[in-house]
């Protein structure tokens, strides 16, 4: 069962504070008494709270469940990216290409000399640039890579949710995940379709769903 | 608020057949009538049932909203899935790296004369080929594809969650959407982390996260 907001600040009062009777909870929230009435109810007989005559309400021990929709909506990028594999901006396509298979992901971030984030690499522009292409020793990274301004990038703190709109509305695969430190940004992190796949399948365990 | 089982089927039984007494629910659900007496508070505080002495419970109109968990796990391969892109065994990986960038799609299925599943081909795959190999024309794709009995699939009725797990398990991206035949697997649909992806973003959406 599910406690609405009104719920979760009554139940905390009690915890913290009970045994309290419903009068003064009333008041803390600043509500009539009647207003409360029902959800002191539903508190007590789904268990989280119990209540004596004379005494008031307090905390049974039984904690609420946090609901999926609770669970999904704090999801954050810091807690699901993966580490960013970099490459340097006159590094060649051929070399590019080995350390994708080397490293096994999808997509480099190509940095300058500062390490600052300057382009991005996907399997879809090494494979079009490999194809009918018997030098891919002497083209550096650079002149095939999608550049700054036009990388779509997200912030550790970013819910996954938002990650996850941005990678589906520009059709993208994976995000930088970048710290602007002032004249560039510094990559920290990477996040992925697989990442948020991952948090799909973890919503579910969590929940035992 | 989301409703547990026992509170479902209390819901559906007054909603069928209310008005209706507590005694004959608990009748109906072979249960005691102070078993249920809590159920029927909480339905009727929650606003879904309306209660008159002398008549019994009623459908008060309002519906229980169904829970994020309830939606997540109710979905199926067949409500997100793409459409499969399809080559045929001897086509060459240079016909087949055109065809992925003309689809725009990251796994392309392999078929034999019969239209039967017996191979998959992803970017990788392609992009580990072309590499360094200047005669994709003659290569057909037969010779580097993952084949038969090394694919995993799912069937368009198993659950999202479902093909996530397999997705995440065997690490791949995308698996085939099949229909068994007795004589071999139809290939009738793709399931990818793409498809994953928009799945969390529509919980969110549906459920107004």
């Amino acid at each position: 069962m599910e406690l609405n907001k009104r719920q979760t600040e009554i139940f905390e009062i009690v915890k913290a504070d009970g045994p309290i009777t419903g009068e003064q909870i009333a008041e803390r929230l600043k509500l009539a008494r009647a207003t409360i009435r029902p959800d002191l109810a539903i508190l007590t007989m789904a268990g989280f709270l119990d209540a004596r005559p004379r005494v008031g309400y307090f905390y049974s021990g039984k904690r609420p469940a946090q609901s999926v929709a609770d669970s999904m909506t704090g999801m954050r990028v810091r807690d699901f990216q993966s580490i960013p594999v970099v490459v340097e901006e006159n590094i060649s396509v051929y070399d590019a290409i080995c350390q994708m298979f080397l490293e096994d992901v999808g997509t480099l971030f190509v940095v300058d000399q500062s390490s600052f984030l300057t382009g991005v690499l996907s399997r879809k522009d090494l494979l079009r640039t490999s194809l009918g292409n018997n030098e891919l020793e002497k083209i550096p990274v650079h002149v095939i890579m999608t550049r700054m301004p036009n990388i779509t990038y997200c912030d550790k703190q970013d819910t996954l949710l938002h990650a996850a709109k941005k990678m589906i509305d520009q059709q993208i695969d994976s995000l930088p995940v970048v710290v602007d430190n002032g004249e560039g940004l510094e990559v920290v992190g990477r996040v992925t379709k697989t990442n948020i796949t991952a948090a799909f399948l973890s919503l579910a365990d969590d929940h035992e769903l």
